[in-house]
C-alpha cells in the first residue's frame, strides 16, 4: 500500500481523534482519552497551536500519526522535541511507516537545531522498545516521571 | 531569611546559570551543562521564549529556581505544564522555599486551565521523591523516557 506522510490539518481532526483512541486502547488506557474533536481542533489548529501533528495516509485514509511539541533543557540552553504520540494501525506495522513518521520528526529536529528528541514508552511495550533502540534511542532508566493532577495542583496553588 | 519568589528577567541570567550548574552537580551530571549565558538569555528572554523561569531571591541574591514550559497531551486535548528544573540551595532547604516555587508554578497551571503538572526525578533522589509524594504527585512507574541525541537524530533524519 502506498502511504504518504504529511502535516495534519484541521480537516484531519476526526481521523486524529480516532487514531488517538486506538492508541489509548493499545496502551490499555482507553478511559484516558477525554479530548474531543473541538478540543483537538482548538489546541492543534487554533490561533496558538500547542503541538504539531503528522499523518500517515494510505489509500483509504489516515493509518498513523505523530504528535510532537517543543520541550526545553536548561542544561543545553535550548529546545528539543518531545514526541507525545506515535501510532501506526496494527495491520500496517512492519512496513516502515513508524520509521518514516519518526524520520519526519527527526528532520524537523535537525532543521530547528534540536539536539534531543525524547518520548515515553510503556515498560511492557517490548516491540516498541526494540524498535526505538534499533534507531539509536537510549532509555533514561534512572529517571521517573511524576505527575500532579488537577486536584493536587489546585491544593498546592492555594497553599 | 526573607525569601521572595518572582519571575526571572534577563538580568538574572548569570545567577540562573550558576544555579543550573549547582543543580547539575547535585544530580551528578556536572558535564551535562553546555548552556552559556548567551544561550540562556536567547532561549528564555529572546523574542520567542522557550520556557519560563522563577527565581527565589534571598537578601544576598538568588537561592533557588523553577524552570517550566507547556507540554501537550492528545489524550486530554490540551496543554499541561512540565517542570524542567526545581532547585533550592542545600543550606536553605527545609524552609518551604521549594514548596513556594512549586506552588507558584501550580498557580500558573490553574490560571491556564492545565490539568497536569509533570516533571522527572532521579531514582536515587529519595528526599525529593518523598517531598513530591507529600504534595500529592504520583510516580508514573510504568513509563520510561527514551532519548535520541544529535547523532542518532541526524542519522534518522537522513534515512
Amino acid at each position: 500500500m502506498s502511504v504518504t506522510i504529511r502535516a495534519a490539518d484541521v480537516g484531519d481532526v476526526p481521523a486524529l481523534l480516532g487514531l488517538v483512541r486506538e492508541l489509548a486502547e493499545y496502551e490499555r488506557l482507553p478511559h484516558a482519552v477525554v479530548a474531543t474533536e473541538a478540543s483537538l481542533a482548538a489546541s492543534l489548529f487554533g490561533e496558538r497551536p500547542e503541538a504539531e501533528a503528522l499523518i500517515a495516509e494510505g489509500e483509504e485514509g489516515p493509518v498513523g500519526l505523530a504528535v510532537f511539541f517543543s520541550n526545553y533543557s536548561t542544561f543545553l540552553g535550548r529546545s528539543g522535541i518531545y514526541l507525545e504520540d506515535l501510532y501506526v494501525r496494527p495491520e500496517l506495522r512492519g512496513q516502515g511507516i513508524g520509521t518514516r513518521l519518526l524520520a519526519e520528526v527527526a528532520k524537523r529536529a535537525v532543521e530547528r537545531g534540536c539536539q534531543r528528541l525524547e518520548w515515553a514508552v510503556l515498560d511492557w511495550n517490548e516491540p516498541s522498545i526494540q524498535f526505538y533502540k534499533s534507531l539509536g534511542a537510549k532509555p533514561l532508566g534512572e529517571w521517573t516521571t511524576f505527575r500532579m493532577t488537577a486536584e493536587a495542583i489546585a491544593k498546592l496553588a492555594g497553599a
